[in-house]
């Protein structure tokens, strides 16, 4: 199902552009580019809607927001839901802090998003099954998050995904469990920014999101894993320099060997 | 004194919230994760003193300041201050502009700041002593610094930190020296906002704040010789990848071995 | 003729004041003390014509750009043009969008430049030759280029740079062609950002802009060779790595034997 995507990645490059946060904008346009797609990165109100249309994918990420740039995603979002172009949110923090929770859901409210994407606190907070998190960073979840989420999926007509250990992918009916990745991937920062920007790559070539999401999470955990068994690898930062050569490296016969999901 | 801190940290994983710069974030942000502590970032106005309550340390940094970010500056430190969070301010570039001169001693003045951590030329500016800055670099400083610094430390009750080849940590009355560190360290950027980052993430574990710093120049700078003596180092990007790793491989017992610092 | 060049920077260590985008400042900071320059990065109003005038150099990229971000770069432009300090534009995107083709433009109205440095696209659309743009990268461009970026030289008083695979120099009268170069440098993000700092560097020692910009292709490009060249090398982030660390290890003497260029 998932094997030929990659592929497609590379041969289509999709532009993906990019409203992030501040803390980990480049290591999302690098592993954009790492797996074969185009990034870019543009927030400010007068020009988002120009760059969108030319885009095939759109990634709004807030971990760093303010009210004003709440705007430019909003505005972007919009155009994107007018050319058909995907829409993945990163709702960063959900949960931290009334403004985040709040520009999280103005965002769902008012832009047609594709894919949400985000830890069991903030899809927790989200689809209102309770989570509790520090920063930014999961500390607790709801046993309930997996009924919630695919309540929340159905309502919202997107593809949800709860990343972990073992993340978690719904559409609403479908639900697909994800056991690629390595404990290194939590030890530095953005792995959950840069994942969105893969979901946001795959999204660009495959019309079914759940499907795109599964082939995202597949494709940046096994990079994961086969980073973490590099020689190389003494910490966190010579896993994460292995971490991108892999992903750059990766193929579709190495996701044929390695991936691990399910779908239920 | 110092040896048991770095466990504390890694037991108790404190918050640190950062209001930083834009250049050296993503560093800040690793080398937190690095050391074991916990790190957010967030600058909005709206939602500083909704995250800061959340955090068990503050990190104030203007390397790329705008007035608007100095209000949630002091926003954040107020509120910090309600809730006996440590604040420690890092005035990159004071001296080198009237915006960066005013805007910290506008910190220091509104917000009860636990320590203050500069070059030679940007403690020497705040403390009244002189000191000649290029950029955000210091070129020249006073000889009368460590007594213009113990004064500072007195006013404000506050620990000052001069960070350089020799480390001065003061709090009015206690001053200690700190060896510990590598030349190699000052061919990267950011050095210097990362150790604000760990600073604060020791300030979370330990209320000794003069103490607290010392540690937190012992473990930074010892992580940076032991990552100097890596075959893998050729050049600064290299170095860079073996001292976030040597950060995350520090133990109680290498700080033990390897600490340098006398109390006098 | 660029051979002492790099040893001049080493020796002066300019200062270059950065107004950038959040996605490559990093980097761009690195670059510039790995060359052996010094980096400063400062956009707010109200301090750029102080940080400017202790400069040797201003580099102004408007990867990110917000109308407020061109604001402070005509400010900090005006201040540079008043003290006879270098100025750099790296009009990212121009041709993306209109905000940039036209804040590109009005920077070019307002400032005078010394150095223009952008793709094919971007140079193209700035020079009235047309170009394809996707995002930030550039797709295709015209025949007539070269003769548009002479004139485009000769207009503005500028040294016009047209980097790709064989970079292109001109000053409107001589045109220089540099070869050094290599295509893992495509594979990371931002070294076109890194080239303007390197330019800028160059700049900060040598009158000859035409002369600096040929002198930092040849240094830049052939850090790129010698780092494709090392064994450490699996994928684009260590490429990135020995990158770095060739341009630090960069001598005149390796510069004598590798460049490649030629002025006609």
């Amino acid at each position: 199902m998932i094997e030929g995507l990659l592929d497609k990645v590379r041969n289509q490059k999709p532009l993906v552009h990019h409203i992030t946060n501040i803390v980990t904008v480049n290591d999302c346009a690098n592993v954009t580019l790492a797996l074969g797609a185009l990034p870019v990165m543009a927030h400010a109100l007068e020009e988002v809607e120009d760059m969108v249309k030319a885009a095939s994918g759109l990634v709004l990420n807030i971990g760093t927001l303010t009210p004003k740039q709440v705007e430019s995603m909003i505005k972007a979002g919009k155009k994107a839901n007018e050319f058909g172009i995907p829409v993945v949110l990163d709702p960063v923090g959900a949960g931290a802090t009334p403004l985040r929770t709040e520009s999280a859901k103005r965002i769902l409210g008012e832009v047609k998003v594709s894919v949400v994407k985000g830890n069991s606190a903030e899809i927790g907070v989200l689809a209102g099954a309770g989570g509790e998190i520090r920063g930014v960073e999961a500390v607790g979840s709801s046993e309930n998050l997996l009924a919630a989420a695919k309540d929340m999926a159905k309502n919202l007509g997107a593809t949800v995904v709860i990343s972990g250990a073992r993340d978690v992918v719904t559409d609403g009916e479908r639900v697909a469990f994800v056991d690629n990745g390595h404990p290194w991937m939590g030890t530095i920062t953005g792995t959950g920014c840069m994942l969105a920007s893969v979901i946001g790559s795959f999204c660009g070539v495959e019309r079914d999101y759940f499907k795109a999401s599964v082939a995202a999470l597949v494709a940046f955990g096994l990079a994961g894993e086969l980073a973490a068994n590099r020689p190389e690898v003494r910490g966190p930062a010579s896993f994460k320099v292995c971490f991108f050569d892999e992903l750059y490296n990766l193929s579709g016969e190495k996701i044929r060997a390695g991936m691990k999901y399910s779908i239920v």
